[in-house]
């Protein structure tokens, strides 16, 4: 066989939903797909299962059905499929009535933009679809508040008319205390405004949560489900992605049907034809099954800048688990950097050539340059031209020093191909999991930080109301910790009187 | 000595300048400061070096001279410290006539807004700047064109108002392929607006480049030098950070205050007083001295969102090295990555915490929380309270498990402050390059991409040719590449045909 051939037979192309794969650069031989193959074919049968229903999140007990949400019909019980499809029907019906004007802050006004507060798995994939797909056109301007920082806070709400605004507060658990903080930040500029937050305000929670009974007793324009089958991670097609991106103008029907049709190609049994199942044993390969190399994300297109933020958090916090299922200590994960070429080309490809060999490349290709014909910049060169140069040119240039890179390309950027790419990664993640045997879908490592917060936001308490008690007196953290009783929390108390610090 | 004597003599704090560096949970013991010291003490002397004008980048015969920029006295010779000078002035200068409405683009009109054109380090640095410090009084809005995408450059352009717009172009050699298209694609946007594109245009760009040329035979408004002693990625307190941040209304005199400072601590022989030693030994500690452990940047501070883009190409494009400066192979780096606490909590520290042990984190905490008095969001506690909170308890949690991680406070975000922390990591680079005796202030790995790029913008030509030839045949790209003499480039004929496809 030649290497075209071998070129050939080995790239992955599905015309229904606009994707080739080109892992040629990747090194990987058809013997380590044939060792692999058995493990991935169990993995293929673990996310069926996953996908009927099991609790494949074992440890929190809660099934996984984030791929139900774009097919709704195969959910496992009926009145899952009835609260999927009355969700879209809602969202549909809440985001037209806020278009037409009938929903309304005032009888003399009506919506120009929306502030989506959340944070994590309720802003990354929200904010990621917004510019992906924002438009000139769009009828609804968006804003994210995605953190508890003052400062940040009041910037955002400087560029913001609060009397046109629409305010989307997501929280699964409705407990998020960033979350909790910018809500009441902004209702607190609401109420400085004399504008009623209520007549601006909608939720998106668990049923019977904490801001969920708010938003019912403070009587919010509405209030939409998120439920306990849905990571924060993977729920971008739920009403957390879908309502902003309805609201923002982008057709949300389009992007549901890019992920279904990603999500059939995904689940096929023979690796040839499932790129999920490619990417996974891509990524195995590229970091030799143990995350002991960085994935750089490149995509070539400035509406796909936020993809690899939106990736750390679907990548990182899905693969970057201790302990495998059987309770075996593995360490693993991938990380995740990068945000646009030809760009960052110019940043760090110069590390990437010639520096530390720490990492592998997934280029993303976008066929379609622009909406119009392109001006030559030379002649008979565009623009959009040269950005292709600069993609196949880096990734020779990569390639030279036994750089490994893969190559992703999509024919356009637009709801349907932006569903399906988010449903690929998710799917690849599912896939990549299985063969590692860990869980994807718990987070046990990120409540040790939270609980650590709470220890020194109770610290701080002690240490103001110590103060209050010694006006004009000059702490010293030594005395401070043993009044306190908190031995070896000096650094700590030092660190809160410096911030406290007139 | 107990651990608190111990952490408040290994603290760095500088009064002056505003800052504390926290090393303790890097587990660099006294005896690693030791063994370096003599290490240390020759990268200062290197350091002093560079700055009376040695030509440190060896390899390109040049001088590096950015620390002159904040204090001209220091320069080398008094033509360079009368250039430093009379640019400051005349972008102050400059900047004043557009605010006054003096420089105007036409008689009934001001400007409101800016464009920048530019990548690299001639977008990366003033995009931080802008972020960092914009305020809702700024009088200029500011905009960033730093790629070669046509969509990126229509929905960018959709955004802006050309008719008060000012173009800033900045290339230092004056022939960056990608500046040079998007100048061409914004000049066909004013045609397009029957506006006079030289009316609205300054360049930032080497003296005599192409660049130059055309804006002094356009009759632009103004010419502003870069010197072939200052390196893109250290040139944000020349013109190009300069003169946008002034046009978006910051002050600059303090923000070349500020990097002068650190320039001056910065300096200081002796370890425990220079913070940028301190941060240098550090990062040789955390990653082994040869890149093989990620830098994660974490500032606890929306505005500070961009520092770590900023940081991958000041940092990564300087130490990634294939050789040092004897001509051994060494394959230097440091990654950087990150986006901003707490948000990145809830997207990868269950990764962190749990995960691969591949990287040490830098969190920047900002001591100011906002200009206004906060508010409660519980008895006794703010947003800010919570910020704090997360950062110390994020810091904690990660070293119950052994992941290390420094933290550099700061008061406040302000135009010295910023300065200063541009300062202090470029004197970090610089002394952590000495230290392994590489050249900081090339970039041999980047032609590559650029000449492999060239070629494939040759071989689409050919492939287009070809095909006008052949009209209605399909193309195959075996035939083409044999056509064409292109052995194995049947791929990149596939890739180029695929494009090109209708």
């Amino acid at each position: 066989m030649t290497s075209w051939e071998s070129f050939q037979s080995n790239l992955f192309h599905n015309e229904e939903v606009g994707l080739w794969i080109d892992g040629s650069f990747m090194g990987m031989q058809s013997e380590y797909r044939n060792r692999h193959a058995q493990a991935m074919e169990n993995a293929l049968l673990a996310m069926l299962e996953l996908e009927n229903g099991a609790i494949a999140n074992t440890d929190e007990g809660r099934m996984v059905g984030h791929y139900w949400l774009r097919a709704p019909e195969r959910a496992p019980t009926h009145e899952i499929t009835t609260a999927i499809e009355a969700t879209i029907e809602k969202i549909s019906a809440f985001t037209a009535a806020v278009h037409s004007g009938a929903i309304r802050p005032t009888p003399d006004t009506t919506f120009k933009s929306f502030l989506l507060i959340g944070i994590g798995g309720s802003a990354l994939g929200p904010q990621f679809i917004s510019d992906a797909l924002e438009q000139s056109s769009d009828p609804l301007t968006p804003h994210f508040l995605d953190n508890t920082d003052p400062d940040g806070i009041d910037k955002l709400l400087s560029r913001i008319d609060l009397h046109r605004c629409l305010v989307i507060v997501i929280s699964k658990s409705g407990s998020t205390k960033e979350t909790r903080n910018g809500m009441l930040e902004v209702q607190n500029a609401f109420a400085a405004h004399n504008l009623t937050f209520a007549h601006h305000a909608v939720a998106i929670t668990g049923d019977g949560s904490a801001l969920d009974k708010t938003a019912l007793a403070e009587g919010w324009l509405e209030r939409f489900p998120m439920w306990d089958w849905v990571g924060g991670r993977t729920s971008v097609t739920s009403a957390v992605g879908l309502l902003p991106a309805a609201l923002q103008g982008i057709a949300i029907r389009p992007m549901l049907a890019g992920a279904a049709t990603m999500d059939r190609i995904t689940r096929l049994p023979t690796m040839a034809d499932n790129p999920a199942a490619l990417m996974a044993l891509l990524w195995h390969h590229g970091c030799h099954g143990r995350g002991d190399k960085d994935m750089v994300m490149l995509p070539y297109k400035d509406r796909l800048l936020l993809f690899s933020r939106y990736l750390q958090q679907l990548i990182m916090e899905s693969l970057g688990k201790e302990l495998d299922r059987n309770g075996v200590s593995v360490h693993q994960g991938l990380t995740v950097y990068g945000n646009k070429g030809s760009t960052d080309q110019h940043a760090y490809v110069q590390q990437l050539r010639d520096g530390v060999d720490n990492f592998f490349v997934t280029f993303i290709e976008v066929l379609k340059d622009r909406d119009q014909r392109s001006m030559e910049v030379e002649p008979h060169t565009t623009s959009g031209d040269y950005l292709f140069g600069f993609l196949y040119g880096t990734r020779e240039a990569l390639n030279e020093r036994g750089r490994r890179s893969m190559t992703i390309t999509i024919k356009e950027i637009s709801p349907f191909s932006i569903g399906a790419l988010i449903a690929l990664f998710e799917r690849t993640v599912g896939l990549y999991a299985e063969i590692l045997n860990i869980n994807a879908y718990h987070q046990p490592g990120v409540e040790a930080g939270k609980l650590a917060a709470g220890e020194i936001l109770q610290l701080q308490q002690a240490v103001r109301q110590w103060c209050s008690k010694h006006p004009g007196c000059n702490p010293d953290p030594a005395v401070l910790a043993k009044d306190l009783q908190a031995p070896g929390k000096e650094p700590l108390i030092f660190a809160i009187l410096r911030r406290d610090a007139p």
